[in-house]
């Protein structure tokens, strides 16, 4: 559409009449060569192929973790970005080990399964015990601490969607454990799967005893359901090394294009470079990584200077941790109030569909104008699909300096099948269409340099 | 539609054209019958609950597939069919053994794989070779043995259907070796894969040398082909323990209704008991040895007992050397000419679709009143819509008998995602819907029934 009527009034006329830049006009140019840069971009896919196929997952604690460290920052030096820094970050380090489930009564037969990040370990010989299946923890109370103790406990729940299904592994092995288990499985937090466990952390709770868990995948949990359901007796062998070494060294890894006007106001936008120790790492979060530094590269590429910093942060050990955040935020010190929006992306890279805000404190008069803006940004997406900007962001690696109050920006993917392959050793490169990557390197090309750039602040 | 009209020439005209009675109007009432029978039926079910969870998945020559022959002759014996029989099969015997792959360049990182049926061991040190990435025989005809000699070959061909896929994974090895290769990995034949190995049987060429051969998931092998495309040198350490031992003992698994008129005449209808050891062999092919035992079964609950023998058969040894088939060719001897059809379902129960028909050394004028005939029972089937009555059917265990003359009927399936978990260890009970699974057991009650009742043979 290139009429314009007096009927179709926007934004632009609207905020004119306010007496403010309309975002969409006033980047109207810039954001069509980043678009078209991004488009025509192969630079972040090489770095994916290299961070997946060369460095592979990287579980905080790792060697790779730290090649991914050492390898990002001497690329954001070669590539030209200024104030590359790694600060130190101490990380949980726990590691897996060998790991297997049996399952020994009524039939001979391999369960498939992953212990679950945080999981003490089995004694050497493994524990074996009768099983107990529940659907909620509402079942597992009705049965009664005489029923479960000595048992390992399986929580058979049905997907309902990740942030609910969660629950049960991350809280599954105490509550068990209160009950007097041995142990817990975990039915693997997925919508789909082919055999496939998905790992994730667990969280003990305090004073209660630690029991070793693990997640099995919905065909091994259904198939334990089934038989329990008849009364017949199971028995399953779990054997697990897991341990938790000392605090390990890992480090954020930052990259700048300074502001040219005011260089101490800043735009951070980044992934977390840490992972599962299985897969790739490439949906997660490898692919937020890298879309949030190409996307910079590209500005910087272009030779666009923005007004404020634009900062790429990789931020470290998000999974079993988020120490990374936690450093950040300690790290920026003073700083932390120069940061005039701060954007994750942790969601994958299918096709982008948005960016979600939420700025903690602030009252409605300013979220309304700060969504205006955002609305005004999204037009600019609409080449790419990812215009819809709604209420409601952040993330786990920005969430302390949003504590502060910095707005909090979430890149948003359409997450078809996302969960499908989260924390699996099928999060491999191939999930993502490189067309869809570069729709979100786009995305967040335009939305950070808008933000680093536009005259006033989100909040002004 | 409820109107006819002098247009609209049904199959039941037709037929009184010729004097032949319509099948449709004839075995209406007893087809609403066996389908309402099969719909409330739980019989089909719970056996496939104790083949799947009891009894697992069944190899040739493992004690698990003994047991599904002890425990299915003994229930078909229990459920009251007759002349129950096991008749001695020998099988060969192949073990997988423990098994790995491993990349130890660029990148130290593991392989998921599955070893293919058949194959021969690696040195207990197993492999340590470089891999060369083809796409296809030819890119490997063209590598020539200069580039081939000593090294690991991977085919790395997408998915084409499983009818071409599948011939990297039979002949891949030797056409590997010929050119002097040490070992063969070969991308798994399958549409989709959450990190899914799919095995297999392959056949080594006579006179060329045998070298171990696996699947690797599509995963795996783009990431091997991404690498080499890049000119990364690849080096891959396969450990296969392999072994074929003696001959075991196996047994096809019978049971009848026999005819009330013609008890000599006979339509035999089955799958395959054993699987590969992976999984459950829930689709493949539990569940064609189930549905068509539970037709059969619905029929005997019924009353219903036909002009002829209905006959099922659980045919042995499918999957690695069709063992079955053949035994049940010589073990019916010179009966196989009083087999008036063939029914095999082995594709899997998703969604009913219909039938194959296939008559070897038929005349045309064959094929058309049998067609015709089809037809007349598939209208029989459009409750359930398994209705598609088409040219062209057979199985691998009913060929023996299909090359003296037997009409063969194949079972047609929907197969959406049947690919997806063939010879997988995510072939399990969870992929079949229940409901689906029963309109299967109907079609085959219903086709079965009526071949064995119907007062003239398909050819006559
Ligand atoms: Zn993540
Ligand atoms: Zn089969």
């Amino acid at each position: 559409m290139h009429r314009r009527t007096f009927l179709s009034l926007t934004p632009a006329i609207a905020a004119f009449a306010q007496g403010r830049p309309n975002l969409t006009e006033l980047y109207g140019s810039a954001a069509a060569r980043l678009i078209a840069a991004a488009q025509a971009d192969d630079g972040g896919w090489k770095k994916m192929m290299y961070l997946c196929d060369r460095i592979g997952n990287r579980l905080a604690g790792s060697s790779s973790l730290n090649r991914a460290v050492e390898w990002s920052a001497a690329e954001m030096k070669r590539e030209g970005l200024q104030n590359v820094k790694t600060p130190l970050v101490k990380v949980p380090h726990w590691v897996r080990g060998e790991e297997s489930a049996w399952m020994v009564e009524p039939l001979e037969s391999k369960i498939v399964m992953l212990g679950l990040g945080g999981s003490v370990a089995t004694p050497p010989e493994g524990i074996t015990a009768e099983v107990v299946v529940v659907s909620t923890f509402e079942e597992l109370e009705q049965l009664g601490a005489e029923k479960v103790r000595g048992k390992i406990v399986l929580y058979n729940e049905a997907w309902q969607g990740y942030g609910r299904s969660v629950a049960y592994r991350a809280a599954g092995a105490s509550r068990a454990a209160k009950l007097g288990a041995v142990a817990a499985l975990v039915r693997s937090v997925t919508p789909v799967s082919l055999r496939s466990p998905h790992t994730g952390q667990m969280i003990y709770t305090e004073g209660v005893e630690k029991i070793p868990t693990a997640a099995v995948t919905i065909e091994d949990a259904l198939r334990m359901h089934r038989l329990y359901q008849q009364g017949v007796k199971i028995r399953v062998r779990l054997k697990m090394e897991a341990k938790t070494l000392a605090d390990a060294d890992s480090a954020n890894i930052i990259g700048e294009i300074p502001g040219r006007e005011k260089p101490e106001e800043i735009v951070v936008m980044g992934g977390h470079i840490d992972s599962w120790d299985v897969g790739q790492g490439a949906q997660d979060d490898g692919s937020g990584c890298v879309a949030c530094w190409q996307a910079i590269m590209l500005a910087h590429q272009l030779g666009l200077k923005p007004r404020r910093t634009l900062r790429v942060c990789l931020w470290t050990n998000e999974e079993n941790g988020t120490r990374g955040g936690q450093a950040y935020r300690e790290w920026a010190g003073a700083t932390v109030k120069n940061h005039v929006a701060a954007v994750e992306m942790d969601g994958g890279a299918e096709k982008p569909a948005g960016f979600g805000l939420s700025i903690q404190g602030a009252s409605e008069e300013v979220m309304v104008r700060a969504m205006e803006r955002m609305q005004q940004i999204g037009a600019l997406l609409k080449p790419v699909g990812a215009d819809n900007m709604i209420r409601g962001g952040g993330g786990a690696d920005i969430g302390p300096i949003m504590r502060d109050g910095v707005p909090g920006i979430a890149h948003r993917s359409s997450g078809q099948r996302y969960f499908e392959w989260h924390h699996t050793d099928a999060d491999t490169l191939d999930k993502i269409d490189p067309q869809e990557f570069r729709q979100n390197i786009a995305a967040l090309a335009v939305v950070g340099y808008v933000l680093a750039d536009m005259p006033e602040k989100l909040t002004d």
